[in-house]
């Protein structure tokens, strides 16, 4: 997550990056003086950019998956209707990325335990940029723009960990994702009950997400809230999903034994799987 | 575009590329003998390809975003039922992209005005290549097969103009398009009000999209006249589309204020966007 | 398609290809010791892996498209009702991929005229990677696991042959499938008449898969089963779908003709295309 309190430190970063990119850059391709003052332009651009963007009251910040996070302090009647949003809201929270449902969805979940904000819109793109599944927008709703701000600064903040069970590679990827208690964000979006254990399976291609429900459903009791699949539930990414609900052990048992044949199979298909932030957290 | 009439420029255009091609190519890869011979053998393929097209009576001509414009004649009954299209189009003009769909319509609405035909179906797929919006399939209807092919010749014509607008980078695209006077296909493919104003704002990731969207209806007296997000109005396309209508000068600086925003959040995410043609034209 | 009974062949064929690998890594890069054990051990993990897969009695094989075929012996009782499928299956063969849905459908085809099994359920991703068309999720139902493993095994096999008449460049694709019977598969999936000739006529983009509708409709007398665009029965591919139905003398005829015309369209669009296996097969 990139915090508005940490400009300073982006835009070293940044001009560490850039700074390395004009090493590679020198070794790799002509080292005339024009590809460095282009570099050097450049450079100085994407600075340039970051101190615009971040003068801009409604930027919060960035995280994986091309997740951007923003915030409207006093959102416009007539976007609200458009959206068809309940009108009482005067500041809103957005939180979209190109790649990821399940990870924001999760984050949004703790984002609305933490604060005074509720989730009035869950949409999924088909997107992940070619890959199988999908992309999202999440919209926070609240009376003040400092809690949707907080919301979202709260989800950027998770979705390090909440990435932490999605293993990919080329044939695919499978999303694992576990929470002791439910809130209203995995409520809205898949009815989960709330203050339960809820557990998120997920494979894609879709055949091995039907072979990871049946490995979930046989090894715990757990209860079944959601099912989707290619035609059905999502939009038309090439997954089967399933959500389980009820005691927390029986959950977290359902969502590791998916976890396991899930990966072999995909691996199978077209070999090694790594967690996406090389930190699983179930 | 490439009309029938500058065949012989393009043959010569393909020469000079696969020629080109063949020099890169030379200098790159190992200099064989064998690989001198594939590459002459791939530039006569592609000379024969594109005369063997050339002289289809139905291909019109190529444009960017992998679009392609073709006519039909005399079409067939039996299509036209299946595809639930009026008996009294015995010709039909077809353009069709991998990439883009606002500048396929305001490309077709400038062809619809400029020629005898009728904008018969919009069909928008959710394409881009890996992209996070949609490609599009347009009809004309004609009676006679001089007019659609116009209508093609026209909208392929326009294409290079209404790309104008469109900034991308790795995260996603902005899309701006601005009319001073909507005809049928800005009518049809989003109930514009015909003979007035018509903007088009579109922010991929759609969370881009959402603020574009509220900085437009604020920025200017406009009359919004469709809302569209991933679950609702689009393919599950990753991005928000807003229409706006009303008088010229306030939807342009609509559209203008949607795109300075965009622009700068999208750079937020990955760095420098750049006008896909380097011709903004609004 | 990889058969139980091969694995020691595929293991074989795991470490050549790795070792190839190696040798190209070689060349290629940094030839450093720690590479060189880098190399092993992936190498190592690829083939433990496999072992780990082979050892699962779910797993059946992989084909071209990122294709795995599966088998659940004693499907889950919930499983089959979040599914919507009919409790009297207690084993199911599942067929999935990334890419293609075409040859999917046909090679089930063969499966279930070959085997006592069912198709239960025909699902299509919009995927291909990025592509311009589906992916697909196919389930075959049956009372014994021999059978619908049987099943799973025939189609894997018949792939090589189904994706004969699948043309790409980078620009779309165009896909031709031809049956002198169409049985099950065939049926559930487009409706298409038991027993009687059919063909699938695929273009992308769309507008190269109306202008080979035509061409297919005129070329010879046949039956128009079912007709798919963007917006409708297909999952937002960028495709026209055609199935036609008739005499096999009469449907292979129209499925060539569309063929010659769909490939000279999409190779002025951008350049040759080639059957992906190099095996047309009508």
């Amino acid at each position: 997550m990139i915090s508005q309190a940490s400009i300073e430190q982006i835009v070293a970063q940044v001009l560490d990056d850039v700074g390395e990119l004009g090493v590679q850059e020198q070794n790799a391709a002509a080292r005339s003086a024009a590809a460095e003052e282009s570099v050097r332009r450049e450079q100085a651009e994407h600075v340039n950019m970051i101190k615009k963007t971040s003068a801009m009251t409604e930027f919060v910040g960035t995280a994986l998956g091309d997740t951007i996070g923003l915030v409207i302090a006093n959102v416009d009647n007539e976007l609200l209707k458009m959206m068809e949003l309940d009108q009482k809201f005067r500041s809103i929270g957005i939180l979209g990325s190109r790649t990821g449902a399940g990870p924001h969805i999760m984050a949004a979940d703790e984002a609305v335990k933490a604060t005074n904000t509720e989730i009035i819109k869950i949409e999924l793109a088909r997107d992940t940029k070619g890959g199988a599944g999908h992309g999202s927008l999440i919209l926070f709703g609240g009376t003040d723009v400092s809690d949707v701000k907080r919301a979202i600064e709260v989800a950027l903040g998770e979705l390090e960990r909440t990435f932490g069970d999605v293993y990919s590679n080329d044939a695919g990827h499978i999303e694992l994702q576990y929470s002791a208690r439910a809130s209203y964000a995995l409520e809205k979006a898949f009815g989960s009950p709330l203050g339960k254990a809820c557990g998120v399976i997920v494979g894609a291609p879709a055949a091995i997400g039907v072979l990871m429900a049946d490995v979930a459903v046989k090894s715990a009791n757990v209860e079944t809230v959601a099912f989707s699949s290619p035609a059905k539930g999502t939009s038309f990414s090439n997954e089967v999903i399933l959500i389980v609900s009820g005691d927390a052990g029986a959950v977290r048992q359902a969502v590791i034994s998916a976890r396991d044949v899930g990966r072999n199979l995909l691996e199978a298909l077209s070999g090694p799987t790594h967690s996406v932030t090389n930190k699983p957290y179930i």
